[in-house]
């Protein structure tokens, strides 16, 4: 039985996407247009602004600004990264059901979806009626059950473009160029950097992934071979690999509440790698950029396909949640066959703890050896990236030797 | 008198940008257009081509190749750092008497200018007609006389919008975030990042260029002042800042051949900056970011104008060095009064020794104290940017205390 009346909460938690507020703005639109939701709340700071009561009101927003900030990356209702000890849980429960909440919906990737499960089964327990709703979004795509994770077409495109401009960059001023991509797990965004490929000798001419294990000396040798072949070396490496013992390269002193490690923010796994490649090889140029917070929050870049489905998946989210066929469910994302075998997807539902906590790698069959993606992986994300600008290189014709006047020195 | 026949030489040299291309394009088909040039060759790498025999011959190549070229970032003939000797000087003078060359475009900064005027200055010497015209480019902005240089107003667009984002990355998840943006000698594209502001307390919050001196001890107190304000502090800084000596904050090892310092294609400055600003200040979340060789060449991010203005100074050096009035000459842009205030230029020569070796710092009336810009500067850059995408935020509501019920606990 969906319940007749009661307030409704959204949180945004852990990093930001560049349609992260699409979704936002879906489930508000969508509660909107029921009136047996009263109150929408909004959670300042995810579950930090339930438990410090930093709350707004969602119900009296403008339609022109609610789609204003559909169209805003990072996170508008602003972000936490935290896991909530079982005491926070109750606190959280406590102020739901003072403030009669009865739907909660959090915007988030897995760690998100672990916090969400955990007030779930609290509330469960408590016989509190409370409609769970989880709603993805990461840039890293390493959710599981999901086709792809809202978020992560854009964040593709982003690096996608990134590394057109670099490889023709680094085709212009030739040497050795490592450029460092999002993803401690996973390599999804990293992989995304091969839809920078045109021409048959264009970087990146290398990628690593954290879902194969890294080694200095081989990635030193497949270095020197690509530079061997072209004048040149482009790679692209996640900023999550790691060696056999699992550690990665560069261990930050800082973790945050979830126990990762600080991967992002920092120049410092590029600059050793750059450092190695000099050392090991005797290499001249070697540069290394780590693209960073850009990938996430870059304001002008977004994929098409992405924006609308994480306003499809936020309103998908709110029409079941009404619905109430399920008390918590997380939302998918289901490629379909569309006409003239062109891209489509559909929303789903599946259990929270799908999803929760742990992640997805990159299949096996996206991955062509230690260092590069397939062609199957190009044809999984190509379509949710959507276009890519047109580059063009000249012919370089030789020229006619008669026009040329015999030297006369 | 303008000279009756002969052929052309063109090269791109130093950083490459995204509108290059467009200053090649439009050279090329002014040349294709007048009876008088037979062969257009291309030096790749730019005088490194000369004196490797490396050319190619633009004449033949399509109109449809050439302006998809031109939208493409990146130096299409390849480019090179590289200060030539005498003795190359020399050899280089004589490819080009071989060649039956009269008129050479060199597309370039400062350091290409240099170059240019050498070749001129010896071919003076030799008696030998050389139309030589310095075609200006450089995302830092830093020639002297012209009002900007092409190249500039994409990659200020371009850090404009990483900025945007950024901010609003760290509104979501606040904490000290330091973004590290080209500029060796010039803080022109860091200060371009202001244009990101939208609301007061957006960032930057501070802004630091190598125009002014840079110290350790007031950079931690501006940041922890900005931090108590607003909850966080988004800085954006040159690469090229430096102490009262005039050294930079990163001494590398690595030089140029124009004895320049590598300070790009590392992450060494941002984290230096952010580990002081841990040590200094014992913050807790402080990110570096180091936009790099993105800004330079991300495929995607154009400023119209530069793009046009860059097309329109190639054309112009074609058209006046075909006109043979002055023997050498490098192109400047001018800013002029458009219809109704709008804004609108127009391009002139100067002697290539005006613009050549030194740069030009930001101008005192666009500084504002030590770590800021004028309003007169954003009135400098912003048509030159043009619109930027529109970001939203919530109106953060209060909500309605009357419509939550009384604690239950």
């Amino acid at each position: 039985m969906p319940r007749s009346r009661g307030n409704a909460l959204i949180g945004q938690s852990g990093g930001p996407t560049a349609v992260i507020n699409q979704s936002l703005v879906g489930i508000v639109e969508t509660l909107l247009d029921s009136d047996r939701v009263r109150t929408i709340y909004g959670a300042v700071h995810g579950i930090q602004g339930v438990l410090g009561g930093h709350l707004i009101d969602l119900s009296r927003e403008k339609a022109k600004t609610l789609e204003a900030v559909a169209r805003t990356p990072s996170s508008a209702l602003r972000s936490v990264r935290k896991k909530p000890t079982p005491e926070e849980c109750r606190k959280i429960l406590d102020e739901l059901e003072r403030l009669d909440v009865h739907w909660f919906f959090y915007i988030g990737g897995n760690d998100s979806a672990e916090t969400a499960r955990l007030i779930e089964s609290m509330a469960q327990e408590d016989g509190y009626e409370l409609f769970v709703f989880h709603v993805p979004k990461t840039i890293d795509n390493d959710l599981r059950v999901t086709d792809h994770c809202p978020g992560y077409p854009s964040a593709a495109k982003f690096v996608a473009q990134a590394m057109m401009g670099d490889n023709l960059d680094n085709r212009s001023l030739p040497g050795i160029k490592i450029d460092v991509i999002m993803g401690r797990h996973a390599g999804w965004l990293t992989a995304a950097s091969a839809l920078a490929r045109r021409f048959e000798d264009d970087g990146p001419h290398l990628i690593y992934v954290p879902e194969r294990t890294f080694d200095l000396a081989r990635f030193a040798a497949d270095v020197d071979r690509v530079v061997k072949q072209h004048g040149r070396c482009v790679v692209a490496v996640s900023e999550g690999i790691h060696g056999p013992d699992g550690k990665t390269l560069v261990e930050a002193k800082e973790r945050d509440s979830h126990g990762n490690v600080q991967l992002s923010g920092s120049g410092a796994l590029g600059d050793l790698l750059a450092a190695e490649i000099k050392t090991r090889l005797g290499a001249k140029r070697v540069r290394a950029d780590t693209f960073g917070y850009l990938q996430r929050s870059y304001v002008g870049v977004t994929s098409e396909v992405d924006a609308k489905e994480a306003r499809a998946v936020g309103r998908f989210a709110a029409k079941m949640a009404l619905k109430g066929k399920l008390d918590s469910a997380s939302v998918v994302i289901v490629r379909e066959k569309g006409k003239k075998g062109r891209y489509a997807s559909s929303c789903d539902l599946t259990a929270i703890a799908n999803v929760a906590k742990d992640t997805r790698p990159l299949e096996p069959r996206f991955l062509k050896g230690d260092h590069d993606v397939t062609p199957a992986f190009l044809d999984y994300v190509r379509p949710l990236v959507g276009d890519l600008p047109e580059v063009a290189r000249l012919s370089d014709f030789a020229p006619k030797r008669k026009k040329t006047k015999p030297a006369t020195r």
